[in-house]
């Protein structure tokens, strides 16, 4: 396709692993061309100044956000902004007749007072927010077809959703056994100098945080399985931080209702379940994934077993937090949107080790 | 003390991980003196050939294995092999006057038929292995002041009964709701050559192993979790390979039987739980354990929290895989053992970060 | 391209490193397809039961190593074997009409004398080693178009000469006075256990190896070192492992000649030297390269600095070790042997961070 | 020794990894207690709300800054605090009676001119400056028994040092030919939040960084080198970043006078020269240092090896860049000044692996 036939697409908050990871991503994918990079403390920056590893293929100036100009050079825009700043921007972008996607949390919730409970400010936007589909193709591909406004669903849940989906829909296990113990590599905590982030204090050493249901990602786990299950279901979610760059793993357990079933039996109701899915792959028996090989991909490698001394079935869910889990599950939304093949521009092959 | 007045100990397997912690542990110790150090396919070599940053504090040479010159040399003698060979050589060491511990899986086991099935071997000394002390000081202390042999609890297990040994011995949780998701640095696996444990294969990676209770520590943990409640108990363990060299965090999972019980209560519980064992840390509410602060220290962290929408408690538990779990933990059986002080000769400050 | 119409390639030794690189390289090219897949220890095994990732995409099983076979069902061969073996293999497969890329170091070396000095072996072939063209296509691109036998350059060497060819070619530094501080990651030395390339042994340090001249790369670098500048060069190479799987830095440092030249001179010579290379990557002035930037890619890039109180030349060249240092080069060889387009196939962004 | 009768001592700065490795240290020191934390942005907090791990040992509170408290309550104060500090806190303490350590730049410069050059400031305490002591105790221990005084010599430099002292002291090399390619763990830029420091950043990757002479180590280097030779000296120091917490390599090339030398000479030249320095130690023939062996202890690992091909020396040191290139250095330099044995309260022995 000819350059002047691309779709022109706009990134606001191209700075930060998300704009980068969207970046890189666009950059090869064959249908689009990157039309406007947006920043608030970056702008006027090259965007190659940021990143030099992309000097020679990137030659974008990080620009002021405006959305006038936005809309007039851009059909799509990706928001990768901190929570809190998409529902300023996605209204008037709608209005002006642009496809959104937004990476934060400002679009996951159909139901405002949650978001305001663990997220704050003051939304107005219930009727637009009513709007959004909520971005997770395997879940919701269906509704993602007409979407205008999409909230890209985020790296735990998605790890975690992929992993407990099918249980929850056919209602295998029992309401509120499931315990998700999930693991992180740093890179989900952003461009962002915090301490506890550093190599001298994160590499070498594990650690849980926000334990005992105080995790913001716990209520749009439980939003999304309640629909799921097609009642309230009450999870527990438990993070940890791994001493690596990229890779959640999350580790699904749940008790089975019907003692009687085996491992096989769950692989091929996974497989079933994720037929017309083809980023997400079922491993065979006794197999389970590694995060290493997801990285650098749009997949999600679940792995399945059955301990049949205690009934409970566990699932392991891997992915890269910042592809599947972010900017890979945001161009795998448009590339439905827009009425393409789902995986296109989509890596599916890791470099391993 | 002056040398000759120090109690001679020796070490069979010095040259692994667990030997080269002895060493290190016991070079330090104020009471005691290394007076062999024995090995089998390192036999021959001086000890400092394969540490070389030991050049100048041990000048020993690696001996072979000859149980007569073991006990003619020394009063303590720590058997650091792979499981199934302990009990080859604890019987005749027993009966030449020496105290033995063992660090491998052979005295962990009361019944002995669940040593076979999880472990093999042609156990004939079922009357020796009944007089063993399963050596987890917490847990045991009074039954080690008189023992001649110890089962040190292994890495895992430590971290797990710790976590979850208050919680059973009081009746506080319901049984077989306990899950136990396991995460280890790969120093656990030994100083072997396999490729999964090659930093190219390890690192930037994270994922699960012998899941579904196929665990060989599954069974230990069940044994003494079932003599703690007083009724057999069902445990779901799951252990996960880290991208780093030291350290567990076991984090614990299991739902109370009085949703009343609020996290400061737990604490409370713990402290008094305890109380006497100085190397065991309970954190102050909302922190939870870094396994950096546990590594090079035979100390455990525990972090412990309630979530209330859920009626569980969770709690986590952080130690040196190769100090508490392992050497560290000889060690301090050892200090029992002699009626000396538990604490002697055992680190209990990390360097950080 | 329809898929009968592609190249037909094999890989002998497909279970390594070097062969799982090469798998999913070609598995991505264009012009080619993956006919067969050979291997000694491993033969009889499905390729994706050692990468299980590969489940989906790579459905062959790997075969006994038949000459005869292999030759009739492929046009290009890749032998990624350890060295001493290759030079058994290439001569029939060249008589037979197969174009052939050794990955090892047999082919690397037009005296004979060397090779045998430092990997030793009795070799024949010197009729045959003779017209095998040194695998860097920067260097030496125009004999690759007419070869027929390629001995790929290695990590640490290509690193080191794209770094220092410029200089040597041009007379722009003393003779001897080259330095090359090399630093890489584990993965060079390849899926093989080896005690030292544990993670708990090699994570969290940093050491030298080979030092002195002592690493079988000094030959291979001086000869071709000594060819760029016209008479005989000696360098000093010194090899550190790091914590870390892949990527290579080479830190080289030369006294220049003419103490009157500043970077940006330096630059220019470089660009115009690398004029016709479209993988090695020049950085602007005062940028230096990360490892990270070149990991999953074939590129190389170098950054340069002059200190002009010292009248050195300090040039920093950053690869992935495994895909520009090893398979990578092999495929962008490969393309020019064919006449395709040198990058074919070939990644030139990573995923960052 | 009672607790009253201990030497009060003072930490000013106590927040950073400089700070809490000093108080890691003089907790296990047996004859200093100590008796003031200070700090600046985290005065008021508990010190182990910093670091929960130190929760049981370390009740003090980080007060604010004020020279006469300090004064009144320690006899010995370490100032641990950003470049640029301390030479406005010293003077009032040296005046009020206190021994001075400072582990900034601040007094390691014998002319002032060059400190200002580098780190800017406006200094007017060059009579007292003259005073300071360089700390290295390898190099300057004459001078630090009569030193109320203290300049501590940084990481990098103190691995730069060791390597090289013995080489220009003794006029063996030629001058000017001194390469230093230094490599560091990423705790040695501090315990603030900076993006280039985070994990997510810095794992998995390596680069140099102020090349070419514009790194403020370099200076400091040439000062002592100069000294120590007699003659300026150049040298080329070129910093590189690790993706580990602790540890420096400096790696020291330098061309031989006299090139019948073989490593052997070298060897007993190097033990002759640290025959007083308990600290450091010089590795057998052959044997190279990790930087693993020297973390969590005080000492110095040197590695020496010919190259007789090219005439060179080549020197590799090893230390752990916040212990020996940091607080365990100022803990050493104490020692001395007060006529206590160098090596008090100094782990000499690291935790493998």
């Amino acid at each position: 396709m000819s350059n002047t036939e691309r779709i022109p697409v706009g990134i606001v908050g191209a700075s930060g692993y998300g704009g980068v990871q969207l970046v890189r991503l666009l950059q090869d994918h064959p249908l689009v061309k990157i039309a406007y990079l947006g920043g608030d403390s970056s702008a006027g920056k090259p965007f190659c100044s940021l990143y030099p590893h992309l000097n020679e293929c990137v030659d974008l100036v990080i620009e002021p956000i405006d959305l006038d100009k936005i809309a007039s050079k851009c059909q799509i825009v990706f928001l990768s902004l901190p929570n809190g700043l998409a529902y300023q921007m996605a209204p008037p972008l709608l209005e002006k007749g642009c496809k959104v996607l937004d990476l934060s949390a400002d679009y996951r919730f159909s139901n405002l007072d949650i978001y305001k409970k663990w997220y704050g400010g003051d939304r107005q936007d219930q009727a637009i927010a009513a709007t959004a589909v909520y971005g997770l193709p395997e879940l919701y591909r269906d509704r993602l077809y007409t979407a205008q406004l999409v909230g890209c669903a985020g790296c735990y849940v998605t790890a975690s959703l992929l992993a407990i989906a099918p249980l929850l829909k056919q209602g295998l296990v029992v309401p509120d056994t499931a315990i998700i113990d999930a693991k992180s590599g740093t890179s989900g905590g952003g461009r962002q100098a915090k301490v506890n982030m550093l190599l001298a204090e994160a590499d070498s050493s594990i650690g849980a945080y926000s334990v005992g249901g105080h995790h913001r990602h716990t209520p749009e786990i439980e939003e999304i399985c309640s629909e799921l299950a097609g009642h309230d279901i009450l999870v527990q979610f438990t993070p940890h931080l791994m001493p690596m760059v990229r890779g959640i793993l999350a580790t699904v357990y749940a008790t089975l209702r019907d003692p009687g079933l085996v491992r096989e039996d769950l692989i091929t109701i996974y497989k079933a379940f994720y037929r017309n899915s083809p980023l997400v792959k079922i491993l065979p028996g006794g197999t389970y994934p590694q995060t290493k090989w997801a990285c650098g991909t749009n997949l999600c490698y679940l792995g399945i077993e059955v301990d049949q001394r205690t009934g409970r079935v566990i699932v392991m869910s891997a992915i890269d937090n910042l592809i599947k889990g972010q900017a890979g599950q945001g161009v795998q939304c448009m590339n439905i949107m827009m009425g393409w093949e789902e995986t296109l521009g989509l890596p599916q092959l890791c470099f391993y080790p």
